[in-house]
């Protein structure tokens, strides 16, 4: 089982989907279009989030960090950086940056420093950045060009979007085993991500939508959105700044198009979506998709899974 | 007034240098020859150890390291690096060394970059790497070759030392203002550090010796010794380790011969040391060493001085 993954979102089905089927069995392929450089330090929010979650000690209530991280070198780092600091990255979270810069500027990949940092969380699932190359989301609002942090984060994804642009996607190749991954997978899932920000970028890596197209099992997409909003993030505006689609599930759907074959969405988008979906050759499947617990999350997959036939 | 110096011992002693004269008047040489990488960030402690204590913010009991730091980070770091961590480095401390390699990785040369650190911790006086290139020192011990702190960290100076070699001293140019600040001074002062592994590096640095034995003003030395033990570290078993010298005053002296005028030594030792001294043509001047406060180095900075006539 393969799941396409950005952040927050991505990691809350996950923590629940490991509920339901050994974690060892499970690759998921993550979105590192939003990486970005702070302090000299390479940071990777999507794949930290989802091997913090993975390993059960990302925080609570925001999603990303670290439970119980501290903030003293941040601080510190203001002294040098007085415009620094506003993304915040806590004592025991800077480990991980310290050590994947180390071991990148030693000349590793991408792939095999998160496959040591996931195995030192002890992480059963293997973890897979989309590229091994640099790519970089750059977001084009109507108070300029900016990286997606700083849109996100700094900016508070206040500024209007004009056009987000992948620097460096050109070509670009996927990470070893990506593509074998979804080749060989019984089932594709797309994690609940914005598909804009999150999974486009892993759809833009050179082979993976062909291989999605061409492989014969199911693929399936976790809906975002939950009564016309998203569960976490930007998305409903970025929809509309972007593409100006509506926020429901057919939106959600029209990235994944031509691979898509199953679609889980909000018993609450049921009325409106699932014909709508169903028209399109989509299955549309029901369930619950506010992930408040693992519990929850581990029920929608349980629900998708059954629904697929999926054991 | 320029100072030589290593790192504890000599910011024992600006402490109280800079209560007689006035900081921004006080250029300071620093040994670079024990810097070293963890986890790929550059330190530089003897350099954070005098910009840390001429700030204020130094670890009172230990003389290194920040005041009232923690070690969320580096306890974090151990997770990558199992090895790693006995070279403790605070979080706030941690903030340091990753701008320090931030602004290295960005080509920035190591004087600038510590000028940059210094102006950010509010210091008035000027602190000099000796150079902007590597040099290491190399400890060749009974138990090995091994770089400098992990003869005195790992190893807590344990190992018998045959021999200390200055890895990459060849021809090295002194960093920018150094050897100026040399010529320029009215005094020099060797600050209370340890001669072979301190001092030694700076004057191995191209055009440092000769500069000190062509200028015109006093050049004194400070003894790291009171009542024939070392103030801090392991120097008495280095000198005899290395030179077979006994712990006295003259042992001092012989690594600074050719322009040494001046040597202050402790009460303690002024009985058996100040004719010896003196019969080398080096004006012994009598003061008490043990610098447990800023006052009692203020007092030694004011003997010394007034013995020199500098104001």
């Amino acid at each position: 089982l393969t799941v396409l993954a950005g952040g927050v979102g991505a990691a809350k089905f996950l923590r629940g989907l490991i509920r339901c089927i050994d974690p060892a069995k499970i690759t998921v392929i993550v979105n590192t279009a939003d990486d970005d450089t702070f302090f000299g330090l390479a940071v990777s929010p999507d794949l930290d989030t989802i091997t913090y979650t993975l390993a059960d000690v990302a925080h609570r209530r925001q999603g990303w960090g670290l439970d119980g991280d501290r903030f003293h070198c941040l601080e510190a780092l203001k002294r040098f950086y007085p415009d620094g600091g506003w993304f915040r990255l806590g004592d025991a979270d800077l480990a991980t940056h310290v050590y994947r810069t180390d071991r990148l500027s030693a000349g590793a990949r991408l792939s095999t420093v998160t496959a040591e940092i996931t195995r030192a969380f002890g992480v059963d699932s293997t973890i897979l950045p989309m590229t091994d190359y640099t790519v970089r989301s750059i977001v084009i609002t109507d108070r300029g060009k900016m990286s997606f942090q700083e849109y996100l984060v700094k900016h508070r994804a206040r500024p209007k979007v004009e056009k987000i642009t992948l620097k460096g996607i050109t070509g670009v190749q996927a990470a070893p085993g990506v593509l074998r991954a979804l080749r060989e997978a019984e089932l594709v899932v797309i994690a609940p991500s914005n598909p804009i920000l999150s999974i486009q970028p892993i759809l833009a890596v050179e082979g993976v939508k062909e291989t999605l197209i061409k492989r014969d099992g199911w693929t399936v997409a976790i809906s975002p959105l939950v009564g016309g909003r998203a569960v976490s993030g930007p998305l409903v505006k970025l929809l509309d700044d972007v593409r100006h689609y509506p926020p429901k599930a057919l939106s959600i759907a029209q990235f994944y198009y031509p691979f898509l074959r199953a679609m889980v969405i909000d018993r609450r988008d049921w009325a409106r979506d699932a014909d709508e979906i169903d028209s399109h050759q989509i299955m549309p499947i029901a369930s619950d998709l506010v992930f408040s617990t693992a519990e929850k999350a581990a029920a929608a997959a349980r629900t998708m899974l059954r629904a697929l036939d999926v054991r």
